[in-house]
């Protein structure tokens, strides 16, 4: 059996490649071209802890994948991450194990911020460089360092509950090249949400200024992070898998408010495909992370491996 | 990471260890002291392969287990085995991966024979020592060895479609010492299928001489392996796990043929815990396969090579 460690994923795992796999497996689901099953959910109540375990196939690929993932909430307090896992990487052709990617949960940052990134650059408008992150966890700053993989970035507006969080993110950013500073949402025009909300951020009026709208911490249901009332002055809602959104991302929230209909959705791999013309108004982008990326990502970091 | 590979599983799994693992699971099951989310399947048609992943914990064990089984039935002709698969075992105090067991399916193999001969065993009267089994695969075999190990078999009648598989099976059973030859199933008072059947192995007329029937080849929707008449007759219809086998066992089959309703069974972990009194006429015990088995077994096999 082969480990990979997460030195070697790291090594093998460029922007190139994981936009690549990332791109190539939203495309591909919007073309009805993957399988993703429903994820499986394991809950350890006594010790603070959760497991998914997700699985995803793009069709044609060389591997498909199967991913654990947990979080333990109170394992900093003994000196062990939170968050835990592994991928195991199978051969499509013969069910052979092919790998597994001892990755401690990198891989799914790396597809959760190309994701992000690739949908924020094709939705909102070629001339914006001016953006606000709320968030302050790794994801937040993924989102913005991915981000300025694809396009300029002047600066960065970063919001957070907590002040201490924020100038440490706005450090990190600046270590990373990037103009970060404090702020709030007030007169940005892209804003990124990256949090473990269960309440939205923001009233939808504090998102007046804003064009462009990538929402992606909303991963289980019982979190949201925009108000639904925001989705109604939405001329596109790019969702990267329908089902998945309605059952649990900020776009099903807005539905079960009452505020779209579950139709008003187009999937994010169309929208990454085709572009999209005549764009006026509000463009919101609803991730909830889908299995065939974390598929994607996996069997190609491999085949960089060789 | 820790690889176990097979040959240490086959040390460590020994008879005590697997019965023991696997009554505690299905007892607590019964008790409802188990998460065994709804298994993943991925399907793999041009290659003619499939992918189940199943998930399961039993409170308060140390581990959980997530299982990989796939099936690609091209592969021995290229000299691959059809069946493959690996069990993630991680550590349910702190969600850290503890062990890969390569087991390439066995343990599967062990937990459902260890499943199959617990339950005819509780269920087939202790005087019953004369079996019949239908199928010739491995665990045809494997249940005949387990249950070996729990009560004396006099005799084993073996009846497959094919004399030739039928033989060499029966060779197999000589060699485990066990006085098998080919058969049918009338006059047998305890018969166990071990088949892949999609319709039923035998009309409901030719079981008549039998006070129990044990099935564990329906694992899947479309398959059956048992007339659904026969539960008519039934005074005991037990179930690994009552939604599994109403969705998918020969008891579901009989639910939606209209023979039985869908209320009708108990729980082969409830039977294992308190025994059967007043015993009278026919039991049937339908075993899909339990997650949280799966689960104990590689723990307890874990436990075994410290």
């Amino acid at each position: 059996m082969r480990i990979v460690s997460l030195a070697e994923l790291r090594a093998a795992a460029s922007f190139d490649v994981v936009f690549g796999a990332v791109r190539d497996a939203l495309v591909a689901h919007a073309a009805g071209a993957t399988q993703i099953p429903p994820p499986m959910h394991l809950v350890f109540p006594d010790v603070d802890g959760d497991c998914h375990v997700k699985a995803g196939y793009m069709t044609g690929a060389q591997h498909f994948a199967v991913k654990i993932a947990s979080g333990f909430y109170r394992n900093s307090a003994v000196g062990l991450p939170n968050n835990n896992g592994l991928v195991m990487v199978v051969d499509a052709t013969n069910g052979v194990p092919a790998a597994i990617l001892a990755d401690e949960g990198w891989l799914t940052a790396w597809r959760t911020a190309a994701a992000g990134a690739l949908i924020t650059h094709a939705l909102a408008p070629p001339e914006v460089c001016d953006i606000a992150v709320m968030g302050t966890g790794l994801q937040a700053r993924l989102q913005v360092v991915w981000l300025r993989e694809l396009r300029t970035l002047n600066s960065v507006r970063v919001w957070g509950r907590r002040p201490g969080e924020v100038e440490r993110l706005c450090e990190e950013l600046a270590e990373d090249g990037i103009n970060a500073s404090p702020g709030d949402i007030a007169g940005a025009e892209c804003v990124i949400t990256a949090t473990a909300a269960t309440t939205p951020l923001a009233p939808a009026d504090a998102f007046s200024s804003a064009v462009h709208v990538t929402a992606l911490g909303t991963d289980l249901p019982g979190k949201g992070e925009l108000p639904p009332e925001l989705f109604a002055s939405a001329s596109i809602i790019a969702t990267d898998d329908h089902e998945q959104c309605l059952h649990h991302g900020d776009f099903g929230n807005a539905v079960r408010a009452g505020i779209v209909s579950s139709d008003s959705d187009v999937s994010v791999g169309s929208v990454l495909r085709d572009g999209v013309r005549h764009r006026s108004g509000l463009s919101i982008a609803d991730l909830t992370g889908i299995g065939a990326a974390d598929a994607a990502v996996a069997s190609a970091v491999l085949s960089v491996l060789g």
